[in-house]
This record gives structure tokens, sequence and C-alpha cells, in this order.
């Protein structure tokens, strides 16, 4: 058991959460890898919700709530991590859920519908088309869930699937703690934040934003100075890390 | 398959490596995760050895030659990634070699040991004793390998034991990505590079070293220079990350 007073509690939750999800088949052994990148690029922005994470939370709720269909996909390691985070943000902002793997299989998605089910999320449910432009697998999406999204948060996204989702012409929001990725960089918005802090922030601000700001994010949203300023936070720790 | 000339070859079969060592259950989902850890600082680093990894490299090899005895404790993620580079390290530095590991298994032990000996190491073995000063298991190593020596190269170690080994005054040689790890900033020695890239450094300097150089790298060893200079190469790397 891992002391509730420790400083870095959340973080040590998080990974014993996720290797037990990977013994179950919820999470693949790259995803604990990928989890590993994110841990690292978490504890260069202090693994705290930045003032820019923070906007950029904001933007996405107005992205979501302006949506004329949003959907979430979800992956093993957001649903190990965040399954009633994501059930929050279903309520509070009318998305769709859909699981969408990198490794798929039938099982893993069987797993992962149900412990989303369990949570409370309303996963779609359906036959997958190849609707993606790429190849294998990671084609493959519901017609009447992401292939008919204008807009589609994809936290902990591969790189190929965030451009191939641009190049269709939807609006990508994606979680993301590394701002050097290609996803990070390809994204129409990057939230360089932690999933577990970020899903319940968007939630509270699809609940406080008034239309008027709403409006304001979306029409301001930069994603180059939002990566910036991540980057900027990840130099300054690192400058006063040995001190 | 991942094509040769991908820029990112190397990272990724190393990935893929320890995916498959983890199924066969070699690799613990911890270790996946840790290296995941290590694979973002590394990126920070540009994948390469760096100039000052290099110096930290030269100065291990002295230290292992200097040695009344050295030992190399080898975890579940370094047998996977370096066997073979650890049997050629041992050949050329003449150090021992002992099997620790922080998720301790009968079952991994000898899993790690035979794919050791199959790559041409000389695995140290007898029956553990309670030595390092810690709780549970990892108070275990064997009195004849870690409990005689007095210097000990521990590639990616966990910080607890890394203290607790300098504690019994043994020199602690470490290879960690990470400079902000309790272990990097613990150790005698810390070579901020990727193991599979470190080992053979090491190995390559014990043959080239000269007898007046290795005791000048040995005496003017400074932990906190070699540390802050690979955050400095981090920081330059993330100052140019988005032109």
């Amino acid at each position: 058991m891992i002391p509730k007073d420790h400083p870095r509690y959340r973080s040590l939750v998080a990974r014993e959460r996720l290797a037990r999800c990977a013994r179950e088949g919820i999470v693949a052994p790259e995803g604990l890898a990928a989890h590993g990148r994110g841990e690292a690029f978490d504890y260069l922005i202090g693994e705290r919700t930045t003032e820019s994470a923070a906007l950029a939370e904001r933007t996405a709720a107005a992205m979501l709530l302006a949506a004329r269909h949003a959907v979430i996909s979800v992956n093993g390691n957001t649903a190990a991590l965040a399954a009633a985070e994501i059930a929050a943000l279903q309520r509070a902002s009318g998305a769709d859920a859909e699981v969408n793997l990198f490794h798929r299989t039938e099982e893993r998605i069987e797993r992962i519908t149900r412990l989303l089910t369990e949570h409370g999320v309303r996963v779609l449910t359906g036959t997958p088309e190849r609707i993606v432009p790429l190849s294998h697998d990671r084609a493959l999406c519901l017609p009447q869930g992401i292939g008919d999204a204008d807009v589609v948060l994809v936290p902990l996204e591969d790189g190929d699937r965030c451009a191939a989702l641009r190049e269709m012409g939807k609006t990508v929001i994606t979680v993301d703690l590394n701002p050097l990725s290609r996803t990070a960089r390809t994204a129409t918005l990057t939230i360089v934040d932690e999933v577990t802090r970020a899903i319940p922030a968007i939630t509270a601000a699809c609940s406080t934003l008034e239309a008027g700001e709403a409006e304001r994010l979306v029409a301001s949203l930069d994603n180059t100075y939002l990566l910036r300023a991540a980057i900027d936070e990840m130099r300054e720790r690192l400058a006063h890390a040995l001190e």
C-alpha cells in the first residue's frame, strides 16, 4: 500500500493500477511503456495542471459543447486510469464514447467495454468499418461514432491516427503529456496534462463556461502557444532540478 | 517489422523486445513503465551518447578496472535489453555478474539467469542473504557477490537500493536516463545514457584506457557536473523542439 501522504501518491497509484490492468489484459504491454513516457513528462511539469493546461481544458470543454457530434475515443490506458472520469465527462458534455485500440483484439474491446460500462459510461456498439485512412485494424471505427463525429477527444492517441483523423477534416482534441509528440503537434488542441487531472477539469468547465467565454476560447485557440508554454514549464523545472 | 532506416529504429526495437520479454515473464509490468520513463528522457538527449555521458562511461571503465571486486547487478530490463553486452563487459572488465530483482521471484531469477547464460554471461549463483539494509526481499544479495563487492555497477536501479548500497560504503555506478532520479543523485557515478549504448561504451573503454588517464578520470569525477550537463542537453533540446 502506498501511503496517502506520499508526495507522489497519485502517480504511484496510477502506476499500480495500470500494472494490474496489464495483468488482466486491459492494458497492452506497449501501453505500460507509453504510460512511463507520460510519467517522465508529468514529472517535468511538476505533476500538476499548469496554467496553460487549464486554459486548454476550458477550450476543450467549449469545443465539445459546440460540436454537432462529439465522440470520446477510449483506449486501454484511458479506460484503466479514468473510466469514472469519462462517465462524468459524458454526462456533462453529451459526448458519445467509443472504444478504439491500437493493439486491437475482440477480447480487449469486450473487457474495456465492460470496465467502462461498470463505471457508468454509455459505450457505442456496432460493427466497425475501415473508415480512417490507415493500414490494418487501426482504420476501424464505428460509422455512427468516430466516423460521423466532427469533434473527437482522443486521450493518449498514437500519432498516425491523430494525423489521419485530422486529414478527414475532424477537430481532434488530445491529452498528451509529451508536447513534442507527433500527436501533440498534429492535434487541433493539445492538453499537456495527466489524463485523470485533465478529464475532470474538462468536465468541470462544461458546467461553468459562459457562452461568450466559450466562443472567445475557441476563436483564440493557439495550439503552438500551448505547446510552447508546456515546454517552457519543463525547461524551467529542469533548470532548478538539482537545487 | 520496424524498417531499419526508421530514425528511431533502435528505440522501437528495444521497446518491442521489452514487451516480448514482459509476455515471457522476464520483465515485470513495472519494468515496462520504467522503460517508458527512460525513453522520454532518452528522447530529450537526442537518443545518442552525449559528450558528458561518454566521459562518464570512460570513468566507469576506470573504476571497474581499479576495483578489488566489481559486480554487475542485473535486473529484468537490463537482461532483456543487454544480455550480450553484459557478457562482453564481463570479459573486458573481469567483473562478476549477479541477478538482483526488485520484483523478485525464484522463477524470474531462473529465467533471467538462463537468458544471461545463453548470451555468455557467467552468473554468480548461491544462497542469497539479507545483507542490504532494506525491508523485504530487496535486502537479498549474494554474500560472495554484491555483499563482498567494493564497486557495483547497477544499471536501471531503484533509488532505495542505490542509497542502501552507498550507505554500506560501496562505490555505485549507475546507468539512468533520468538525471533527476534519486538513483542518479545518490550514485557515486551516474551515466545518463541508454543501457545498450552505455554498456558497450564502457566495454570499449576498458581496453583503450591508459593507466594515467584512468587515474585522472577517477580523481576528477564530479557527478553533479555530469548530471548538470545532461540536464543542460535536455533543456537545449526542448528549447528548439518546435522549430
